[in-house]
């Protein structure tokens, strides 16, 4: 489970089949929100976009009831960029291992998992589809392997980020045998 | 300015010069999590991907200054996931029309300009590098055009939306001499 480029990872069940997964990717693509979820959630929309799937119409109500039905595993506890998004999708529950003092958003900075985003669980940023006065949240349970949890994240770091224009840490020869 | 499929715009300028632009691509891509303002960023970071710019080292510093010298200007209040990422990119200033008394994430439900999100100003989930314990936000004035920022949405909702499965209005022709 180490790699030089990323830690936290993810998955998304549904009807206890893995249909998605992720890892943080901010390293490996330069892009500060590429969170292991996004990339999960992403995964799981790659079939629904037009092209790959022109007919519309009832999509919305398919992904709508499909996410509903989705549980996410992850690492750490989503961040509240990672939390919105998870509520404006839908997300049925959320389990994660070590919690997040510092920017978490199920709870440790923010609670969206019980309070939800606002009014954005049915919409999105300009898109009222007019039932989104409600909030909604999703079902979050925390500390699951929390210990081996914080081991990998602590594992990862020690390693030293050879990105970092300024490492914090010496940057560690990596053993093939624990790569990906 | 007015599209059947998204309503909210939004760019983002350096030094007087707009490098960035996207609008909500919710519908069209059916990715509830495409909003204007990541669209932008990600039209901005798409350059530097390893790919397109392989060498490393120095990257994530030269990110962390351009990003703190942008200025976003979009119509819609930006929801909290994307207050968040504008926080964890590290943007300097925030510009938008409307406020978002729903969903926003600067002041209308969350203030996440001025308590940034945690620790991940300078960081992301599970991705520590060492400096992200300060809180921080940036940056943000809010009510600019904010009357044509509304008729601008209302214009948009009255069209109705026809990849809804239950459109709650009636979907009116397009005027293509409107469309972009």
């Amino acid at each position: 489970m180490q790699n030089p480029l990323n830690s936290s990872r993810c998955v998304i069940v549904e009807n206890g089949k893995v249909i998605g997964s992720g890892s943080n990717r901010v390293n490996e693509t330069r892009n500060a929100t590429r969170h292991a979820e996004m990339e999960a959630v992403d995964m799981i929309l790659a079939p629904w976009t037009p092209s790959e799937c022109p007919e519309a119409g009832s999509i919305k109500e398919q992904l709508t009831k499909k996410f509903g039905e989705c549980e996410l595993y992850v690492t750490c506890e989503p961040c509240i960029m990672c939390a919105a998004a998870l509520a404006i999708l839908g997300i049925k529950k959320v389990y994660y291992g070590c919690g997040n003092d510092r920017f978490g958003g199920c709870g440790s900075i923010l609670p969206l998992d019980t309070d939800g985003c606002g009014g954005c669980g049915n919409s999105s940023s300009g898109e009222d589809d007019g039932d989104s006065a409600k909030r909604r949240g999703f079902e979050c349970v925390g500390g699951i392997l929390a210990d081996e949890g914080i081991a990998l994240l602590r594992g990862f770091y020690e390693q030293g980020n050879p990105n970092a224009p300024r490492p914090h840490r010496p940057v560690r020869a990596q053993d093939s045998s624990l790569a990906d």
